[in-house]
């Protein structure tokens, strides 16, 4: 049994992964774990627990991925992405409907905009980030070659809160050339570039080990684990001005990118 | 159906009555009250629902009293009370365990500080509350020929929040009297004095209704709906600090009342 590590204090259990899956395993509300421990501060505590979950066999999902063509080298491609996955006991609002709807976002306001990137725009939608990862693993592996024409990747998997800047993991070369584009988005307040040592998404993981430059939006996260993994990530946590912001802080990151007379240095 | 009354954002459906009890009904969480109503919009919605009340025979249950005697007229009594029951998917820790606490730290404050009072303080916990108000009736039945004697009857039944001031229904006369004791609660914060036309409590009703000046705590009641009548009422939300400001408040309102030279007047 562990405690919640949500942040909400409405007895809501955050979910997630419980290891060895051959153990029965639970995670309690803050408030009910509370209780335990003051009981059994008091003595012996007995429970009783109704575990229903159950393994099914895998089933097939896919990626969807929409591309919108480069003019001049359409093989070189950017990549914007979100999860099409979540945890069943909500909606997957913000884990990761979101993500999903800036990336898309990114490439329907180039269309709007008229303007067409050099190198292709790569919309992604992955698909199982929440159990295991197979989407994106199975992205790498069937483009095992052209990996090396992949110059950037880029996420959105922390919510729809107001956009604060982005973490990336690239070269200082990449870095350097990157940043006179955070000037575009100094009206929507997205200036903060903070350089990680990890992967800044999980689904682009697989891209950034293999030596692409990688991207994640940095959100306003202080309510996202009062709400992700519980039954309450919902479309009302979504605020439209904030998600409308993290589209601009997409778009024009991966239009930069996209139409940078020379690819992103590695 | 109708679309849960409380104020958190947490898919947490606010329970309490429906009427009438031979229709089958239920509150939905506002998350899915708002689903449902984005459904309707586009067309007809079924819903599946899978509703499990039963309505029990009633069952005996018991007001708990206790008198601190009165020096000089043990006779004449000042009622400090919560109520003991409540909505039983959470833990009714700020509907009404806290009121119950306040009341009787109101007692016991006068106790521990050598205060006897020229008046009986009575501390009653109230027995349903929520379901009808069996409790306060029978009181108010078995106590009928003592009515007169009953000087005033204050309740707390609005969380444990920080206490503003009292509600009261009395007299101008009475609320002058008492006015001077608003002085002492000065370094608590409880200085609002707001004359109501309705009994300020519903177990103190019977005795308001009889005449009995009655009075209620104000409690900042901001975050109330957020917790009330859900699973996520429990003792993490009631503040230690806020709850000693209210038995200061119960204390010191009890306290004057009940040393008065003369009763407060009618």
């Amino acid at each position: 049994l562990i405690r919640s590590v949500g942040s909400a204090d409405y007895r809501l259990p955050h979910t997630g992964f419980s290891y060895p899956a051959s153990v029965p395993a639970a995670a309690l509300a803050a408030e009910d774990a509370d209780l335990i421990e003051h009981l059994a501060a008091q003595g012996r505590v007995r429970l009783h627990l109704t575990l229903t979950p159950q393994t099914l066999p895998d089933a097939t999902g896919y990626n969807v991925v929409a591309d919108l063509k480069g003019s001049e080298h359409p093989e070189q491609i950017v990549v914007v992405s979100g999860h099409l996955d979540s945890w069943d006991l909500g909606r997957g609002a913000i884990d990761d409907g979101a993500g999903v709807a800036i990336a898309m976002s990114a490439a329907e306001l180039l269309q709007r905009l008229h303007l067409r990137p050099r190198y292709t725009l790569r919309v992604i939608a992955w698909m199982d980030e929440e159990n295991g990862g197979g989407g994106h693993d199975a992205y790498a592996k069937t483009h095992v070659a052209e990996i090396a024409a992949h110059i950037a990747a880029i996420e959105s998997d922390a919510g729809a809160g107001h956009p604060l800047g982005f973490s990336v993991k690239m070269s200082p070369k990449a870095v350097a050339a990157l940043r006179p584009v955070l000037d575009v988005l100094q009206p929507v307040g997205s200036t903060v570039l903070r350089n990680t040592s990890v992967s800044p998404g999980s689904d682009i993981e697989p891209l950034v080990d293999a030596g692409v430059p990688g991207i994640g939006i940095i959100q306003d996260s202080r309510r996202y684990f009062d709400y992700h993994h519980t039954a309450a990530d919902t479309l009302d946590k979504v605020d439209p001005q904030q998600l409308r912001e993290n589209a601009a802080a997409m778009a024009v990151i991966g239009y930069a990118i996209a139409a940078m007379p020379e690819p992103l240095p590695r």
